[in-house]
């Protein structure tokens, strides 16, 4: 891991040295500027904030915390914030208003440019985690008819202010996207090339209303570094960055896992997260998993008569159902994983369906023989041993085809294939196990 | 989802029209051509490769599945080959190689110049999952002396072979790597600037040997487009590109999503992966986790008298584990993926075992609280109702704080921490909340 000594910044803080400090920030990345400020105590990070040179001063802030950002907010001069505001990228800008409290929002927004007030407020529109939601309005914009040479002197000119610069985009006098065409094209073909002979127009692109999830996937498929954002008139409105992209493929495989393991996913980092928000994601599936185990519970209650006669029976309860709950647990991650990677579709149901059927039918094979060994060691019952193993293998079965076919269930029905995940499974394979082993043992041991 | 029509391309595939197809395939994008030559029959693969123009031809194959590419390789002409090999880039030819038979290896190699194969057989020597393996040789260099003027003279002569230009790469005569420049700075530069006076020279890099999990943080961290890397000399030997990166980070994700459910990580996709394989991947661990459930379920033997006298406590041991193994995997499920995203160190052991004991402190309290009022309305039995709360309670508390500090514990003693998942601190929370149950029930039901 790479590790930055904060130790001469701090000490330059401490000591209020403003020339050498300031001076020795240039040499920083901006990102590191952002960590070093954060481990400021209160009173020093104003101060350290201000002695930013100030044409990065905008990009550090928009990597700080969001407490951070509030309290600077709250700490500096009006003409500060207008700076900030107006220097910052639209996307971080718009993340910005959505954290800070009313009173605050106030405050900044009277001191952004009217330009950007609008553009921030256009972006604050769109619906939670839809393309429009993570796209920034500063792009290149071209027009068809210029040449290569007019093209890179624009660029030249606004570059500064862009968020990326080397995807541009042409568009009409009505801002409706007619081509795409990279800097690395533009760099390869001769300066007095036409535009419109040169730019891509088999476009790839969402609409603000798309979900940030097809936008990853996008990305991952095409190997884009940006991708353009058209309302339903096909006009440019925003473009989505690379680096929101890996933020994006981060966040939703963390709820996949949040959701897997029965919670609501949360929005912050865990450690910033509080007790009682924790708590609150946590207890609504726990409780309902838990009146579920209560019904699959019940079912021992038919089968008394069989467990006090044989008590031994009780003691493979645990192996059966934890057994049960792995074994569906395997497939339906592997399963939903797919779903999520759009390698595996609601089409491919037999092909799942089948393929874990087989699967169940080998390691199901493998265990009951295991099964069958260690109960003969242990019991010398080969009665006791059979109506054991043969329960496992048909667990083991069952749990596979169901945790392998669910989550499309789930998908057919429009609900999130990662809610079918080990905690369902391992109840719906609960109930079923156990059913099934009694019944075998009545059968078999003829209780 | 954004679905691409072949079918007038499968049209004049069938038809045997190669002019008219040629023109037709030159209005798709490198990657939808790949998936279009995918879904080709076998004996139409190679007749549409060949029709696609010369320039595209190798990105497209880079597209295809390792099948598809053994095919064509071991179908077209040596000097097909040659150009193929040669158009490459390095990361993706040595992709190829490794997966490919050794005689098919030789025939390519036998038709690469003899720079391409030096580049390749240096990537392959480098460790799976290493930066060096995911790495291009291709990149731009430049001298510190030239003047971004001839910075762009050099790009532009030398873009289209580079897999990217945006970020160039400053190295002295050794080739030692001494600073890092984007195009997007080039561009805000005049034109007679020399490049020492506005290179990056704080550059993030990492070895050959670092662990592409490192490279895929560092950019997250710092929004990166691209990553030098270089050999322990400092000598800059390749560079990552993003669109790598994605790809590692997916596959991270998966991996940790694989070990958490207990499997071995799998190599290519669930609907490409062969029975057996899926079998062999799940086998060891279900096998290791029922051995450890019988284990866990010899406990119960010594509690047949309790469970005899009383059988309404067993109907109970499907909802106390399954809640317990819940718990416990909710816990554990954040504190792998808050570590998995650098956001927990082990540092951060003492505040993720209060966390976890607070959260588990309320959460067990309403479930107990439900599940008490719940078996006092279903038995009227106050004592009974008493030993499964309180075993409830105390099995939450446990889940959840050993749930939350195991994986911490892997990370420590240099394990992987997703191995710390749910069927781990499941078979764990098992054992221990039986133990508690019926040392419970023992005491407060007088057995």
């Amino acid at each position: 891991m790479r590790r930055i000594d904060f130790s001469t910044l701090n000490r330059l803080v401490e000591a209020k040295q403003l020339k050498p400090l300031k001076e020795a920030l240039a040499d920083f990345n901006v990102v590191d500027l952002a960590n070093f400020i954060e481990q400021l105590n209160r009173e020093s990070v104003v101060y350290a904030f201000r002695a930013l040179p100030k044409d990065i001063a905008a990009q550090v802030f928009s990597y700080l915390s969001f407490e951070s950002q509030e309290f600077i907010v709250q700490s500096i001069t009006d003409q500060e914030i207008g700076h900030i505001i107006n220097d910052l990228f639209s996307d971080d800008a718009a993340d910005l208003i959505e954290e800070l409290p009313a009173n605050v929002v106030k405050k900044v927004l009277r001191n952004a440019s009217p330009e950007v007030r609008n553009t921030i407020n256009q972006l604050l529109q769109y619906p939670a985690e839809s393309a429009g939601s993570i796209m920034t309005a500063e792009f290149v914009d071209l027009k068809k008819h210029m040449t290569v040479g007019e093209a890179f002197a624009r660029i030249r000119r606004t570059a500064f202010e862009k968020e990326t610069v080397y995807t541009c985009y042409v568009i009409d006098e009505h801002r409706r996207l007619e081509g795409v065409i990279s800097v690395k094209r533009l760099l390869v073909t001769p300066d007095d090339t036409i535009l419109s002979q040169v730019m891509e127009t088999n476009i790839i692109k969402v609409t603000t209303t798309d979900d940030q999830e097809l936008v990853a996937h996008l990305f991952a498929k095409y190997g884009l570094l940006s991708l353009p954002v058209v309302d339903h008139e096909n006009r440019l409105v925003g473009i989505v960055t690379i680096d929101d992209v890996i933020d994006v493929i981060h966040e939703e495989a963390t709820e996949d896992f949040e959701r897997m393991a029965a919670m609501l996913p949360s929005e912050k980092p865990y450690l910033k997260t509080s007790v009682l928000s924790l708590a609150k994601n946590r207890f609504a599936w726990l409780l309902f998993l838990m009146v579920s185990g209560m019904i699959v519970g019940s079912i021992l209650a038919k089968y008394e008569e069989a467990f006090v006669a044989i008590p031994l029976l009780v003691t493979f309860i645990p192996m059966l159902t934890d057994t049960g709950g792995n074994a569906g647990s395997q497939s339906s991650t592997l399963v939903i994983r797919g779903m999520a990677l759009s390698e595996i579709r609601v089409g491919d149901f037999l092909k799942v369906f089948f393929k874990e059927f087989r699967v169940s039918l080998i390691v199901g094979l493998g265990l009951s023989i295991a099964n069958f060994i260690r109960i003969m060691i242990s019991y010398k019952d080969p009665m006791i041993a059979l109506t054991v193993s043969l329960s496992l293998y048909l667990t083991v079965v069952i749990a596979k085809t169901v945790g392998g076919i669910l989550p499309i269930f789930a998908k057919l029905v429009k609900a999130d294939p990662a809610i079918m995940a080990a905690p369902i499974i391992t109840t719906v394979v609960d109930a079923l196990s156990l059913m099934l082993y009694f019944r075998i043992a009545v059968v078999l041991l003829k209780l």
